[in-house]
């Protein structure tokens, strides 16, 4: 047996959430129904925030009560406490925070300062064990701030630390605007794996540079077996050739199939979906690997159609 | 200061050969100049075949009687002594030869046995080291050949040994046709390294399946520090956006660069050398890393312009 790699699909809430094309319901709906089919095991459906402020994610309650049957993790964002009792009360039992690692992101991004950002996290997380629902914690801009440049790997690992200290489902260790490296991505997720083990860490990272690929490999050998990515690459702009946004679904099922690793995911299904995703966006999608995937991929996937 | 990375620039070679655009001469020259002021250390400016197998490369010798005067290694492709000869007697002191590791290859690309092959290499290492020539012997399809499928490690191994018995001045370890996987590639790469040390050895990627740049870090940490790759990712076909040819040279300066290596390129210059391949091939061109550097690259490379 291949040993396995968990994707959590986010197509339906990172990768829709920038678009400035807005998906109507009935579209994030059939979205999510074929993305479900893909074999991904977490599937991302959207996120809970004011319709004001991310009119893309809209209705995220309704696609939460009307879920296809197949044996998934549906998870979904939440901005804060009161997003949390929502997805809590639509039935969604895992859910995802995200805290930046440094003040200036958190300040511009959801007015609130480092401190009391951690402080609401560690709110949710325990009101989350008392629901039993499972926590993802994301770490975003743990490489680079758009505002405050680099962030040190000291600062990381201190705010992993008090992190871990809530016994949180998953840490997500999230490179937000795609500046990570490979070697950086080693160091840091190594020390990670070291201090808590690789089971309950994840990585989440976005292909601006161009080495989103070169980066989960770097994570895959650091140990960490579980990511975040979005079918075609979703992101980024859509009426820019090349502006990747989420690293690509099928650039990390095809980087394991290669390297003997399973992600469980059908490659002809993933393909369909990411059909879909151009056709409801109305321009080709597609992540690094997918004008390749598209003619040759029963060369490494075994054929289920 | 950082540590060095040599990259060997082959879009005038590798790049041009495949093109249905056939550049002039003249066209082949003002790239080679354009890519000479780049900073990249070597300087690949076509090959010695026979016009009638590949226009694209007729005149070659011509190129090699105008080279600009910074101070690079040029070099040529040869597929044979005659060809070794023409560009010896061009001034070219460095040659590559290409040798591919599988009976198949060998037979289809040039009618010649394996044993053939390898004698053939022997013969034109021999007689580069009593005319002052520096070889570099390109061990092509070493993960997967087209006609006999993955290519065994110990293969490649037991080749490299009797290759380099040879002492040539680098051996290529070359995935001909972009199949190669990090895991692949740093496995390989570690045992080649332990046996002979990084010095002599170099890995040439092609970007098919978009895993380039995750091999070249795989090559990186096995302790590669030679790379081929081809401004803009020429190669491929030029009508396919996404079908990449050669690793990108934007992308292993970024990657590096990001990684705190040095590989001295100047990316101002190479965006222009990009630039004008696109005019000459009359399509955008352009590496994976391409759209977001020409926006951005100030942010992670010093200006110089």
């Amino acid at each position: 047996m291949a040993e396995r790699v968990i994707v959590k699909e986010v197509a339906p809430r990172d990768g829709l959430q920038a678009q400035p094309v807005h998906l109507s319901l009935e579209q994030r709906q059939r979205l999510i129904e074929s993305l479900a089919k893909t074999g991904v095991p977490e599937l991302e459906i959207g996120s809970f925030v004011s319709p004001k402020a991310v009119p893309q994610m809209a209705g995220t309650e309704q696609l939460a009560s009307q879920l296809p049957a197949q044996p998934l993790i549906y998870s979904a964002l939440v901005p804060n406490m009161k997003g949390f009792e929502l997805a809590r009360d639509a039935g969604i039992k895992t859910q995802a925070i995200a805290i930046s690692a440094t003040e200036q992101m958190n300040q511009n991004n959801i007015r609130k300062s480092l401190t009391e950002t951690f402080a609401m996290a560690a709110d949710i997380v325990k009101r989350a064990a008392s629901d039993s629902v499972d926590i993802h914690v994301y770490l975003a801009v743990a490489f680079e701030c758009p505002y405050e440049g680099r962030v040190a790997l000291r600062t990381i690992l201190a705010q992993a630390a008090e992190l871990m200290t809530l016994n949180p489902a998953r840490l997500v260790i999230a490179d937000t605007i795609g500046a990570a490296d490979p070697a950086a991505v080693k160091e840091m997720m190594s020390e990670l794996v070291a201090a808590y083990g690789a089971e309950r860490l994840a990585c989440h990272f976005h292909d601006t540079r161009a080495l989103g690929i070169a980066n989960v490999y770097a994570a895959l050998e650091a140990g960490i077996r579980q990511f975040d990515s979005s079918a075609g690459g979703l992101g980024g702009c859509p009426f820019a050739p090349g502006a990747k946004g989420n690293v690509a679904t099928e650039d990390i099922a095809s980087l394991c199939q290669q390297m003997g690793l399973d992600t469980g995911i059908d490659m002809a299904a993933l393909l369909e979906s990411i059909a879909l995703l151009s056709e409801f966006i109305g321009a080709p999608q597609g992540g690094r690997s997918h004008y390749w995937l598209v003619k040759n991929w029963q060369k490494i996937f075994a054929s289920s159609h």
